[in-house]
């Protein structure tokens, strides 16, 4: 995709962006100040630019008179760049804020994807299905062994196959489908992870179905369960979809499923729920793909071990009552359609393991896609998702623990939170001078709300503004009508009804940022006290990998200025997606990397935070902007202290000039 | 049980019997003829005897006048033995027929079961499930792993367990089960046959559970189904019963099942059958033992090729047409309750495996079960059930056969045959000079019909009469009312209605006779030819092991004289009953010897008959009694000839006092 440079004057900002992209979006990332509250659709009419060099796409509107528009003014959030072009910013005062801008673009973390060339060229590609396609001679009156032997000695023969097992359900169908087509036949053969384990034959059809064996990948997550239906030929993804988790009904978080699960046939029903979600992202993924679902010859899944538990219908209740035992780290293999789900009988389920309550499959399956097993780097794994789990270490060890960091980064707990969805805002600009906002929402619509990461960088740029001091309260004193109390609570006005789909003030609250100050601390502590404990600071952090639902959004450096995650340069961040997705597609791709899981699963040793002593004191301390101990953060201490000047110069002038 | 010794003159001839054996039997066990018609229960009242010395207990009868039983005259059916007596058997000609008599007493196989001190006192006693009670620690904050872990290390740590494996179903159990008696609990451990498999939990208990263990042994016959309640910890049987399997409403043989099961959901409505009558057999020993159904953890089954796979849903249908292919050899092991079986979902069933379409898992169990496989005695194993199969060889060798003996020995295709039940005809004499029968029914009642032991001894008997030839035709001229002919077709006379239950005359006919020399014939001559194959004579027998439904009651002499066996000294023939429900038995004690089943499978080499050419020779050869070549039963031939010089001069005799 072509990209174009566009500058924006009077600052003499340039940014690089693709085709097609909106001017706001494009001052955005520029970190460039326009004031804007519709959420980009139109409807506000304040993000006025004159277009000075160059051409723009779209951006004229019933806001702008015919004159503004001859003059080259268009509505920066409905116009679109397609060629480079200079952009003037109409200033409302003469005061230079340069200096308040952001020294730097928005910059989020490098998305990490698997690398199937890598695997394949390392020889790491080895699926755990293998179909064999055989041409068995027919019995005579002088060769009439039974079917199944005949199958054996060939394939020892001539495939050099050794510990080869059979289940009932397979030598029920071996008479037949041996004398479809004359004893060609396709085998599917299940490979242990161990060259001494069995060679599993898990189906067998008539003729050469060789190029048809896919695999089904699942994330079966606390809100989400995402699946993916991958090739085992090529290694490639065919079709991804998730649903929400069915099982929301009974409760948003773990806790509440549990307590769910503990009531009579509770526990049945939620795991029939899961099921039929499961069940619904099946349908969609193999409508999608176009793939027979008999040709479904293996489903990986990972979740969290109260998914994991819920899924197998394992007795939860004492994951969440002291002293937090799961059932079980390993699960074995199970049939499919003994859960339930809707796949061929001979369709083997692989479930990631676990590590203890709060560390689940899905962290490990996180730590193995990702590549941290293998990896010499010191490295800070975080998933941020309902609940946060932190992994520290590399190739040599791990240490990992479970914050509860509670749910304000998926919009629990936050007056106007909710999950990325259309309307949601997810960017947040201040004009430092007049205080009014300039926000884009998801899809480019009037606002409903705010999403995690648009609630971290709101308030990242809220404290860097000196809107909010490091204990998340309001100056009492700027001046705006935006700022005000509302039945005691002090809040800033984000947009104002008329400018919302929802007809009420988009508001962020002191309750809401003290929210989000309790969640980063607890995530940002449990990493401090996970590195105290084996001994190590934030400084050997080599490399961080983000996984989670939010994570490619979140803008680096405003996680850093709240202090959610410890200051380290951005191009160490890899973000990761759906790490418990990933791990799952890896699991179906690579025998040689589940060969490893269960070792990698007994190396990660686990924390308990609420038994670790120091825990308390680093999340009391953790309750600031960035910290109480700034001096953690340098990079944001000397950029805040710049600011402050530039603030304190800005608003004596702003008076002066009145 | 005190025996008392029984003297009958005229012949001088004597017996011991057991007290309480009644005194037409004692006869018939000395060889000695009384008339007798009425099977046993006094009706005829033709079975009169003098007692001379001692007393016996009853005998007396409305038959007898006060007069005869002042004179010590009793019914020889009605009358017991208690102490020693001498009794006189009144002969109705002076003529002197002791040549004629039996020379021995009436031999059967001995009966060789299983010795539990031996297997024991070898290290052999090793069941596949043992019970281990474990006082776990329970969790606490410093040590809250996963419970599954918990108990896989302690077992490993103080039970030095390895490669262990748990299912999810017990996975499910565990956490509610460790915590209703503070983690103390029993754990049953399904051991590997070989050192190297896997340890497979497959129960956990709460509390002390080890006494009480057991496993059910079963015999999945073509007409009856037997099983076994076996205590786990001794070795002991507790209780053992058999049914009818359901499946003969389907058809009498194994061929008419398969024809079935290839009908429209044929398979499965059979299938259902034999599990329901399973259920039944199950439901009935484990009422009788008061074992308590989930004390069971293990099902061992034995079942001829067809059985076997009707059983467990498996297409039969190319058992029946050449080339003769069954599915499996060897089947894995499977859940009981996965069957429809109505045991706890922990049970393992485990399945002997099969050489052959014809030779099947009741035939492995009985090479394991009457340890042929063990010796070096060069055996011939003959089970005769509603098919008959061979096996020869030791325990360097083996090769098997299937004969296609007709169901005569079962009753079928005789016209008044029945199975071994209340008032069929097991033993039967023959007055040489009157040719009045002497008969004898199972329960002492009137006759019913004949079964197969029977009907062996009728036609040595009547062959060596000289009642018939060696072609099984009736000599036509032997001057009585009970050699006839009705509708064309010769026969003898054994009760005349009044004297039966039935209301009809029961006789043994010419095609019944005949029937019986085509099954001798096949069996005999299966013998042979293997024999032949494998390079050997009979000669070379060292032993016989008989098993199958009638072997116990066949006179072994009389076997020999028909030529259904090979001549041989009756002391080196052993019964072993039901092979199948003892080799059953066997798999649930050692997995010692499970260890050698499949080698053992693997060691027997299968003779297809019918595709051996001299098999069709040998057969017509052994269409005569007792074969057309006679120097092959040398026995036979003294004891023929100098009866026939006998008869002779009996009937020359008789003629001339006429």
């Amino acid at each position: 995709m072509s990209r174009f440079q566009v500058t924006f004057l009077p600052y003499n900002t340039s940014i690089e962006v693709a085709a097609g992209q909106s001017v706001i979006r494009a001052a955005m990332e520029a970190g460039v100040h326009i004031n804007a509250s519709c959420g980009g659709d139109g409807g506000c009419g304040k993000c006025r630019v004159m277009i000075e060099q160059g051409q723009v796409e779209g951006g004229i509107s019933e806001h702008l008179s015919q004159e503004d528009r001859d003059k080259g003014y268009r509505l920066a959030c409905q116009a679109h760049v397609n060629e480079a072009v200079t952009i003037r910013i109409p200033v409302e005062s003469a005061i230079d804020t340069s200096a308040l801008l952001r020294q730097s673009p928005r910059q989020t973390a490098r998305i990490k994807q698997m690398d199937l060339d890598d695997i394949k060229e390392q020889g790491l590609f080895a699926p755990p299905m293998e179909k064999l396609y055989l041409e068995l001679p027919p019995p005579s009156a002088g060769d009439n062994l039974p079917d199944i032997s005949r199958l054996v000695n060939y394939l020892r023969i001539r495939h050099e196959e050794r510990g080869l097992e059979i289940s009932l359900p397979v030598i029920r169908k071996i008479p037949s489908v041996f004398r479809e087509q004359d004893f060609k036949v396709t085998v599917t053969v299940a490979r242990p992870v161990r060259p001494s384990g069995k060679n599993q034959i898990i189906n067998v059809e008539p003729g050469d179905t060789t190029d048809s064996n896919y695999a089904v990948a699942m994330d079966i997550g606390t809100t989400t369960i995402y699946g993916q239906v991958v090739d085992l030929g090529t290694g490639e993804v065919l079709a991804e979809a998730g649903k929400f988790n069915g099982q929301i009904s009974y409760g948003e978080d773990v806790i509440s499923r549990i307590m769910f699960a503990e009531k009579p046939e509770g526990l049945e029903t939620i795991h029939q729920v899961v099921i039929e979600t499961v069940n619904q992202v099946l349908a969609k993924i193999i409508k999608q793909s176009k793939v027979a679902r008999e040709c479904i010859s293996l489903l990986t899944l990972a979740g969290n071990t109260t998914m994991t538990q819920l899924l197998l219908k394992v007795e939860p209740r004492y994951i969440r009552r002291s002293p937090y035992v799961p059932a079980s780290r390993i699960y074995p293999h199970i049939k499919a359609c003994d859960l339930g789900i809707d796949l061929d009988d001979h369709v083997t389920a692989l479930v990631y393991p676990q590590v203890s309550s709060y560390v689940g499959g899905d962290i490990v399956a996180g730590v193995m896609g990702s590549g941290m097993y293998r990896t010499e780097k010191m490295t800070l794994f975080l998933d941020i998702g309902t609940n946060a789990e932190v992994v520290i270490g590399n190739r040599d060890w791990m240490a990992c623990a479970a914050c509860s960091a509670g749910p304000a980064f998926e919009g629990g707990g936050i007056e106007f939170g909710m999950r990325a969805a259309k309307g949601a805002i997810e960017d947040f600009s201040i004009d430092p001078e007049t205080l009014e906002p300039m926000i884009v929402t998801i899809g480019n619509v009037r606002p409903k709300g705010i999403c995690g990461s648009g609630l971290i960088t709101m308030v990242a740029i809220l404290f860097e503004m000196g809107v909010i001091n490091n204990q998340g309260k309001f100056d009492r004193d700027l001046g705006t009508d935006r700022i005000r109390k509302t039945k005691d609570i002090w809040e800033y006005v984000l947009a104002y009804k008329d400018e919302t789909q929802i007809d009420r003030d988009i508001v962020i609250n002191e309750i809401d940022i003290e929210n989000l100050i309790r969640a980063k601390g607890a995530i940002y502590s449990g990493c401090m006290t996970l590195l105290a404990e084996v001994g190590m600071g934030p400084d050997d952090i080599e490399q961080i990998i983000l996984a989670g639902g939010f994570g490619s959004y979140v803008d680096l450096e405003k996680a850093m200025v709240i202090g959610l995650l410890p200051e380290i340069d951005a191009g160490r961040v890899n973000y990761v997606g759906n790490a418990s997705l990933l791990g799952a597609r890896m699991s179906a791709l690579t025998n040689r990397i589940r060969e490893e899981v269960v070792g990698v699963t007994n190396m990660m040793t686990n924390f308990e935070l609420s038994e670790t002593p120091s825990y308390m004191d680093n999340y009391v301390a953790a309750l600031f902007l960035p910290h109480t101990d700034v001096d953690r953060f340098p990079k944001v201490k000397t950029q805040m202290e710049a600011r402050r000047q530039a603030l304190v110069d800005l608003r004596l002038s702003a008076s002066d000039s009145n």
